[in-house]
């Protein structure tokens, strides 16, 4: 961690990914620590967020809720920072922040949207449970899944943050929940750590047959934060009146044109007409404004109460960030991606 | 009208159609009146509706929410009746009704899926604007599509019954309703007599641009009674939180397989996601118990204050049943399709 002491490392998009992102689409760069103006604070870097809507904000198109990441600027992201220096009236040294420094030491912020964390004993988790994944999982929950006692609810990615949480959060209203994960070590910890009623893994074989005698009742809930396949095989067990909150799509942030056909679209249409399904997309964006206090009173209490947990998946210093995203994107990450960038 | 006095003819299902309906899969046959029991009441149908479902209700595999015609048994099918024969207690012999007497001349019923009419100077209209069709456009709008003064709503099918009652309703919010029908004289008839602010000719060429020239600040709410092109060419005309509810896909009813590809399935999740997007289902059959007495009351005041009109493309005699449906199923009706039975 010297070197950061005396300069500002950054990782700046230095090409534009043609399908999954690659080392020479990422560059670590130098410059100098950046000094507060009037108003402003002067934020280390701690903890770095690492979460897959970076790989669509890489585009030149971007996705409608943010704007691209120009080449040569610094990747963005969330952040748990220290205030290191400060001409802010309200922000004092040494506070604990929650903000979006991105793939870099230091940054400026004029305060507006940091959001203070008082102390914590595991600042990290701000990036994750008590975070944007976190909150994701909790607003698309309430919002559009509502899923109820005795219901039947299916998590696609069980140990990332978002489902992680997700899968909790209907267990703790009385469903039944199905994970579906990667592999058998996050199937087991997804059972036995997080509490699901079941785990699948999908790279065994027969994945939809498995799913469809792991759902005897149909499927009511659910939650799509993966799409591609596994919606393909969720898609004829939904029950009438099944929600399906869309919260992410991983599978196909590195997709450049339509998969080949046949074209699924007219099935997936007819099961919405005659099942009466809510399919609905949510950005967690929208909802900072109103929802996230009470998020936070609501997810700090399950933490504490043991009633959530979450695995993080940390990662030491900034410059192992790219490799960090590229395997997130291919789902080697376990749990919670976090880089530590810096101890304080 | 003759010999329907003396016996009941009924059209049954002769043969399960592949893809489009034949006249081979249907029969005209002659059986003898029934007599009603104890509680029954004979009615004699005056008008039968023809409805796109009856499609999807022709095959082995029946809708989710309504089952198969058996092979031989009389097609399904609303109607207006009266009642000629009561040996039931609280219905009379005159009594005119809104019921499912299927294409036959006369059928047998305990009254409990009844509706009684009163005198109505049009009892046709118990079948399209103040019946199910209507009803429809009522629920889909007032629960999912929810249009606000100023959005722009698209309706497909704009001069059939659901979609013209649709675009009326969402005219009544304060929307600007763009319609889309099949040829000149239902894109003028959708604007000169129903009030849509604009119509397409989707037979015209460059549909996709023409729908974009005449949306210049997007979609709001999508009223989806078709599917097919017409949805492939709003899609990414949708704006951050659209609403698409989904009643009704005539242009799949006929498909036997999932279409070629390439497979737009990820691209409709990408776009409901990063717009918010909430696409639903809804099956009219769920509402009547709690919605059927209030939409008749505004749907009766709208009518009769001028505020909503729908078209009637009556049909001459019940032998013609299939080939009007079969028509119907290609686009050739012209407002609600509705055969002409008997006189009373």
């Amino acid at each position: 961690m010297s070197r950061s002491d005396a300069v500002n490392r950054r990782v700046v998009l230095a090409a534009r990914p043609r399908g999954a992102p690659t080392p020479q689409d990422f560059r670590l760069e130098e410059v100098a620590i950046p000094k507060p103006g009037e108003g402003q604070v002067l934020l280390r870097t701690l903890y770095l967020s690492l979460d897959p809507y970076m790989r669509n904000v890489m585009n030149e198109v971007p996705p409608v809720y943010a704007p691209s990441v120009a080449l040569g600027a610094p990747m963005v992201g969330g952040t748990v920072s220290r205030v290191v220096a400060s001409r802010h009236p309200r922000l004092r040294e040494g506070d604990l922040v929650l903000g979006g420094a991105g793939w870099q030491d230091y940054a400026l912020s004029d305060g507006q949207e940091l959001f203070p964390l008082g102390e914590m004993a595991r600042p990290s988790m701000a990036l994750g449970v008590l975070g944007m994944p976190g909150f994701t999982a909790y607003v698309a929950m309430a919002d559009i899944g509502q899923p109820a006692a005795g219901e039947t609810v299916v998590v696609a990615a069980a140990t990332g943050p978002v489902g992680a949480v997700a899968g909790q959060l209907a267990r703790l209203r009385g469903a039944r929940v199905v994970g579906i994960a990667g592999g058998a070590d996050k199937c087991r910890h997804a059972v036995e750590e997080l509490g699901f009623d079941v785990c699948l893994d999908r790279k065994e074989p027969r994945f939809a047959e498995r799913l469809a005698a792991a759902c005897p009742k149909g499927i009511d809930v659910y939650f799509e934060n993966v799409g591609g396949e596994v919606f393909e095989a969720v898609l004829p067990l939904l029950n009438v009146g099944a929600r399906v909150p869309v919260v992410g799509l991983i599978a196909h942030y590195n997709d450049r044109t339509p998969p080949p056909g046949p074209n699924l679209l007219p099935s997936l249409m007819k099961s919405v007409l005659e099942k009466r399904i809510r399919v609905q997309g949510m950005v967690i964006l929208d909802h900072y404004g109103d929802r996230f206090d009470a998020f936070r009173r609501d997810m700090g209490e399950w933490v504490a109460g043991g009633k959530v947990t979450l695995r993080e998946d940390m990662v030491e210093g900034l410059e192992n960030a790219p490799t960090a995203l590229m395997g997130m994107l291919e789902g080697r990450n376990f749990g919670k991606l976090v880089v530590h960038v810096a101890d304080s």
